[in-house]
């Protein structure tokens, strides 16, 4: 199943989206996509459903984040050997684990917001996971039966903020619309192996990221059993799994986010995202 | 005001301490302390109940957290210069931010479960504060405007996975029970300056961290201010705003917690929390 959020923001109702790629509205199925919506017994009683009998949305308007109000917005860092190198650090030993406040979700073609004061702004195209399933201490071999599905993400990203403020990522990962993601949400099953995809950003028309997920240092199976021996992840955790090199800041000389800038980012099969950057009010 | 949770875990009610020390039971009136019922216009609509007229909770068994499904649990790191001396480290220049995983909310009686593979588990007596309003680019004079109220925290850290295990502090602070929070909500009209409060934390009955907020490098309202500059805080956001010295790490040899060890610790006028400490299973 491919499934949605449309609507204005934080009014968004659920959608599926049909095999002729139209919207079907779930509303009177699912309140909302967030935390226990997302656990994988709750998708698995909307896939008993056939799309013909759900409400046709003829104007879906804007679309949202593909999940809301999530637990935990997770990132893992320079998961692909180029990029890490692009960033002058060593490829790491073991996966990278920081986060995103959870207000910086965002729809797929919301604007980016530049905050004040930034004068680095960044892109990065990665491939979302979202955990379906309670997750502490499991194994590679069983991590991705934790998965409900996966989502396009930009994590989007101020590198002064992020690495001259004080020490610690979260920072520089944070501001409002530096989460954009979706359309969709791409249920495991549909997606089958995670580690075969095309991740591809394009910057004012320009290839400036283009990768595939088995470029990953570290599996997403691997990612998750790691994290999982470090806390617990709950349905409708985020985590977004790395990006490749080709970022503003590994370009000589570094290029950053200007007002005007458009972002097109896709993960192969988990739908397109389109950003304007605009300024902060 | 002080708000609490009662109940098993997952099954929690929200409840009143009324004048005389006695729960009483808010669940005709608000479903839970999370998220939109901690923000100031949902507290305001409580205190036109008198506390008389709720039903009184003769038992009221196990106290939860005081708020749960935290959007973000923040953290601020290094906030009192003794502590940022005893770990090696200078006292830094701005409020460090980092989070914990939400999933580590915890009880404030509940045992804190030592993780597998943890040799080095330590303490961290903090005050809590929770955001009760939206909170983007809010000056220091602003800051405290945006407060539902203030709690008790014990910042309960991994320093092995924080410091060892690639370079991200979450890693350290995330493992569930790593976050009692509690007993009570006490709103911020009841606390007044939250720069006089004394912070103590005793193990096994001796007193190891015993400080007050005066002693905080940033107060409140600077880093809540500081952080609205790289983020949107929402209502029922958690900032633990740091610990003064006495932590195991500091120790002279480190000293970390065994299972069997007890930790009790109290912020001023915000409740006393008392854990044992247990081996995961």
């Amino acid at each position: 199943m491919k499934l949605l959020r449309f609507g204005n923001a934080g009014q968004e109702k659920p959608g599926l989206l049909d095999g002729d790629g139209n919207v079907r509205d779930l509303s009177a199925h699912v309140d909302d996509f967030a935390g226990p919506t997302v656990a994988l017994d709750a998708l698995e009683a909307l896939r008993a459903l056939d799309p013909a009998d759900l409400p046709l949305v003829a104007e879906p308007g804007r679309i949202g984040s593909c999940v809301a109000s999530v637990p935990n917005f997770f990132c893992i860092g320079l998961n692909y050997t180029k990029h890490a190198e692009e960033t002058g650090s060593k490829p790491p030993k073991e996966p990278i684990i920081f986060s995103k406040a959870s207000s910086a979700l965002s729809g797929p073609f919301d604007p980016v917001i530049i905050p004040r004061g930034s004068e680095k702004g960044d892109w990065e195209v990665e491939l979302g996971v979202v955990i379906g399933r309670e997750c502490l201490y499991v194994s590679e071999d069983e991590a991705l039966d934790y998965v409900a599905g996966y989502c396009t993400i930009n994590d989007v990203s101020e590198r002064s903020f992020q690495i001259e403020r004080g020490g610690q990522w979260i920072k520089g990962k944070s501001a409002p619309t530096f989460g954009p993601v979706g359309p969709w949400l791409v249920t495991a099953d549909e997606v089958g192996d995670p580690q075969k995809l095309d991740v591809k950003l394009t910057l004012n028309g320009e290839v400036v990221q283009d990768s595939n997920t088995s470029d990953m240092i570290f599996t997403v199976a691997q990612c998750i059993s790691h994290m999982s021996q470090f806390m617990k992840l709950v349905p409708g955790d985020i985590i977004a799994t790395g990006t490749p090199s080709g970022v503003g800041m590994g370009m000589k000389p570094p290029r950053f986010l200007r007002p005007g800038d458009v972002m097109e980012i896709e993960v192969q099969g988990l739908g397109a995202q389109r950003q304007d950057t605009v300024a902060a009010k």
